[in-house]
């Protein structure tokens, strides 16, 4: 059967499936989705900035603008804060990560930060934090990691897998 | 205004408002969701339970029960961990409650295996923590606390604000 | 087995568990989620009020906070709505409390109204409702309650269990 | 402006818009999306029976499908009652339609018992129920009602506004 | 056995259950959600033209009405989308309709076009595609069709299933 | 101002924004989320025939685990087709992609596949496919690609941007 053979690669190519830490277990996490959703905030606040120096902000087309660009910062630093905290929660081994604690606590501070402001330093500060976490995850699993600026705007230097 | 009234009253009965770490900042936060997520978690246990010693598995009762049961396990379960993240990210000050991050680490963890399992065993833990949670939230209010029985099933000891 | 001790538990203190009415059903009703949220409505429309009376209204920053309040202000309106409805339509046994109904839908609209405007009155009035409906309900479950100043902005008086 | 022609069109065609009532307030209520969810849930019925009445009830397709069939039918039996709770909350006067609260509470408890079970007599009582709604709603709006059999299965026969 | 029956009617009567394409497979499929969503698109884009007509533009009434109108402009141009996109990855046998890949396309992108913008006609061509998309898929199940004006504002000239 | 530099520094780089199609326009599109997902079903597949080839499949933990494998990999196929259909929706030019509306209606129908079935030959039709989609979307960007094993389970060869 196909599962069995797979079973044997896994194996053999020594996936950390930390199978006692997640949740399904599954082992598949992966900070991408929050990098990216750090990133998102901080192209949200450049909008609402492009926005706000126009001179018109009274007619419909401003609100309609602004308030989506809101709405979208809103629901990206709150995916931010989850998608950490299920790593951290559910992949982690406390023992071994002794700081990792302060790390996500920080994540989460700054996730609520960038949610208060459309401070465009609050949303770097986010994406900094997020790529350190990246870092620490890609290190546990052995993988190493680059830098590179990301592929779209902000175009923000972030941490990849080196795969 | 009805605003200013309030805010003097605010000031007045000095309220803990914790504007500098909460998310809107809206200074509401109550552990009694996470506690009520928990002990739903040990109800849909003790249900599969139930179900489960019954004799006929194969009908099509049996099967939309269990998995009934199995989905609002699986939703409080992820609730009480969602909740206690948000008390922990946006009220607590780190510097002053330095043990916190453990305690809501070991719910992250107990809330995956209440997930994972249908040992009550696990339920009762998750239940445990979320209330040792809850002792240190309304300490760092000043508001005492009880414990009494939760006035539906399971009927768990609960902690309680004495208001 | 310990679900067979918390069954016999059950019996012997009575829980009220409406079996034949609730959903899952699991017994677990509880109208405090329903509280929190309409105090979260006028702790929102204090804090529009609170942004309003400022100057400045043109800038970035208004816009981010005044959408977040309208945004937490909906979605504890609706959760209100929701969590009411659900007790009513699961645990209420209709021929006992015949008035049920009126004060349900008079929830339902002060939780519209408390939408469409940001009239604290408005707030209040869903305030005291869902009180109205906790006295009602802790009452068919033979649970005391009393009234206590939440422990938290805005401070509204609240009915609770007194367990 | 298009609006104001638009306005006019309105008072034109006496548009029933309920604008005291409704949430927005937008004027749009339909019963149609519980009238199709209610179907939906006589379909997942019919498919679990079809899936219950084969002989091989412990392979992997088998629990994929009866997990997807009752997963379903909980959504779309939640969704009946959600709507119709819409529907009864914003657009009603109550003082002009004594008998709803009776048919709306009958519906909500018609919804928890097609969550509850899978007996399909369930299933058809919900969705006599909801015809019935919507009978009642195209009624205060002066818009003829027609009966016809739904074009999908389970090809019970709806309520309809005759446009 | 009930279903024994239901499932005689279904082929005396033909229904097409495209049981080969659809999801689980259900075989209820109506686009009248997503004509109804359509519809409630260009509501929310002549509120928000006659809200901003008005003259007091910076109170909190006026913030609160056009975030609500926003958002569920947001909510339901998305909605559009999602039920098109799946009745046309689920439903449709692509070599029999060669053309929908195109009408598809264009309502994803007026679909996106009514989100960024307040402007009406924007709104009016997607109502005139998911018409144009309900009328192609009310042919493929040959199922007569009718042009009728919605009962509700805006009353635009819908397309109905002539049943 | 921060924003006007990185509005330079936009130009500079080239960033291909894509705002005549996009939603909010972002210029944040990403295949990664949509891979993840589809690596997801495949994982999920596998554990539900680990689990199902085990010999007691009559106890609670059997149908817990079972039940949260189908409802995860369920999550995660809609994931596939809705993040998709996102980025065809909003950031394709259709003159210049005219096969990409058979790849993702290929998707849509590979995405049902994989709800309906537990066959891993599914699940890995779908991860071909989506490699395929991202494969085209970066070249859209002319940025290069590489194709490398996904440092989890199941470990297979994905399309990456090679940054």
């Amino acid at each position: 059967m196909i599962y069995q053979l797979l079973d044997r690669l896994d194996q053999k190519f020594h996936f950390e499936q930390a199978q006692a830490h997640c949740d399904i277990p599954c082992g598949i996490y992966d900070p991408s989705a929050a990098q990216i959703a750090a990133l998102t905030v901080v192209r949200m606040m450049d909008l609402m900035a492009q926005l706000a120096s126009g001179e018109d902000k009274d007619n419909v087309t401003f609100h309609n603008s602004m308030e989506r660009y809101v709405a979208v910062k809103e629901e990206h630093a709150e995916k931010v804060k989850n998608e950490i905290r299920v790593i951290w929660g559910d992949y982690f081994k406390k023992d071994k990560h002794p700081n990792v604690d302060d790390l996500v606590f920080r994540i989460m501070q700054l996730g609520s930060k960038a949610r208060q402001t459309a401070d465009r330093d609050a949303g770097l500060a986010l994406v900094d934090a997020v790529n350190e976490f990246a870092e620490v995850f890609w290190g546990t699993k052995d993988v190493k990691i680059k830098k590179a600026k990301a592929p779209y705007a902000p175009g923000l230097e972030m941490v990849y897998p080196d795969l």
